[in-house]
């Protein structure tokens, strides 16, 4: 049987590829058991300096496993248990995305619908093909989308989120970068050298400092203005201590290429 | 003298009509009492699945009643009683709208005025007519639309909602669905059965599922990253015991329409 | 040696010029005094209505001093407190500008680059040439822009910001404004009277009502939904035991002009 996420690392680059194509790339128990396990062991490779999350064959993801929770309901509870575990276990694996060290750049083609709509709004950049179609459509079998909706909310306005959850339409990709849900549009054939192509040029930045960013990126949001300039400002002073910033802002003044060891 | 306010149910839809259109319906202190019955009455009402809340006449509603505002300065202490009470009736309605188990659309022709266009950015989705504008323009008159303000800078980017607020300045309905305050534009004699439409798809979908998930909606928006998946990802585990949504999950998956109950 | 930074005031207006032109106008450490000096002055010039915030010559503003950071590296610590005393002196210059009574109004041509970015999400508007360049490119040097994200988060979408943020990359006016980042865009030899419009159209309004509301504006963005009613309606009662207000209403239902004190 195929790995049901691979990894490929190429120039500091982390690809990770959601591999059940036939499935349309579920995430099954399993799959979020070897997302986070994948996410664990980035957070400690500082020689990745941003990762790519793609899904193998015609969608990106399509959500839950429906087939695995209804069976779920065989148990004593009704399942009960096993729904409260499935949900803490993959909003664990959006906030390790959100915590990671390095970005991660969603590369998004076909569909990606529910959680897998979520994982597009949970990574920090998406780079989508045109045909690519985003929906949160829980809520047309019944089961609304609510952890989703904490990824999507965060991403685009709230009239245009509500009535994706409510009405469970999709959305083309075209809309999506409207939205905000998508940083960039691109023919499919092109898909997998434009998320590569925003990769590389956040992989090609210094390390300290992307980490640095990415982390009071996520911080700062919670706070207010006062307590965010408060925090930032230390980060910044800290992040100026740097030796390599040192010599990023000495090669920028003295107009040559910086000399960089991190 | 006709009602202020009339109903009339359709299809599991409660259209609710702000009646003085002479006077471009304002906001008067009696209108306020009528929509806040009007909205108790309909969160206790299972079988209504989506409002819509529109205008008689040319207008929406062009905001508070001036003409009762400023007879209430005639109180011993100059109205300031009366008007912090209008404001709290006010701001009660509006947060009604929001805690309301139904999805509610307004249906925006003409004139949507301070109060009135508060009125818009507090319903959950709405739809306009293309001729349709929106203004909160209180600082014209010396006014600022500090409560209005609460419901746009929900919805729109900061410095648009700071011009609007400072200016006075009317936006088109093309803008305002640029901005986010509008979910959809249609010609004028399209707009009735526009928001008739967006209400029925929600209206279709299993109410419990909508009911949870706008309640959800609105309490995760107000928490950071970690409480909101903490909150959601009981709210889906709940979601997943519900009889209809078992159905509606097993029906999907037998490829079947649901046969839901509630 | 010329001003650093000057002030002209016509018509209630205030226009302050960042005057290094030679030099792109940083923010070096005599810069942010001058601004704070003059942001203090303005909070207590009730003759001025507004704000414009503009640099002189070819760029808005470069971002910080680099030059004079790199020599605080020479002090015993390393430059950290000096760094530490920078990013505090210039979040209170940002901050300022957002407690000031007075709308301030960002007049960019050319660049505005990291802290250069930040001044204008900060601005409570800004309006820009059409050749304008807008980026947060400290990455490329090494130094994430950690406090110009606080500002800029504020003001565009997330996954938007986080592209500009981790690439460096730059973003031209028109994108600007389809972001959120500016509210209007004109062609450069137009762009000092389109600022001083939009300053003179705030100017015209009552300013105590403007007062109020952008302090309002920016208190109730970091409340809850109902704290936020709770203190807006408070705003909007004292609001209206105004006496100009009152004329101001009085004259609106008489149809004539109002004759405000204030």
């Amino acid at each position: 049987m195929e790995e049901l996420l691979t990894r490929e690392d190429a120039a500091g680059v982390a690809t990770l590829t959601l591999n059940r194509p036939e499935r349309l790339n579920p995430l099954s128990d399993a799959m979020l058991d070897a997302l986070q396990d994948a996410l664990d062991a980035l957070a400690a490779d500082t020689a990745m300096r941003a990762v790519v999350l793609r899904g193998a064959g015609r969608a990106f993801c399509a959500g839950h496993d429906l087939r695995e929770m209804s069976a779920a309901r065989q148990a004593p509870d009704g399942g009960a248990e096993a729904f409260r575990a499935l949900f803490a276990k993959c909003s664990k694996v959006m906030t390790s995305i959100t915590r990671l060290p390095q970005p991660v750049i969603a590369q998004v083609q076909g569909l990606a619908a529910a959680a897998g709509c979520q994982l597009v709004a949970t990574c920090d950049m998406a780079v989508a093909g045109q045909e690519a179609r985003f929906g949160v459509n829980g809520v047309n079998i019944g089961l609304f989308c609510s952890t989703p909706m904490v990824a999507l909310t965060r991403n685009i306005p709230a009239k245009h989120a509500f009535e994706m959850l409510t009405t469970g339409a999709f959305i083309d990709a075209a809309r999506a970068r409207e939205l905000g849900l998508v940083n960039r549009v691109v023919p499919e054939a092109e898909l997998g050298a434009a998320a590569q192509d925003l990769a590389a040029s956040v992989a090609g930045k210094l390390a300290t400092a992307v980490r640095i960013g990415k982390r009071a990126f996520y911080e700062q949001a919670e706070m207010g203005l006062r307590q965010a300039y408060a925090h930032t400002g230390e980060v910044m002073a800290l992040n100026m201590m740097d030796d390599d910033t040192a010599e990023g802002i000495a090669a920028f003044l003295e107009k040559r290429p910086a000399r960089w060891q991190g």
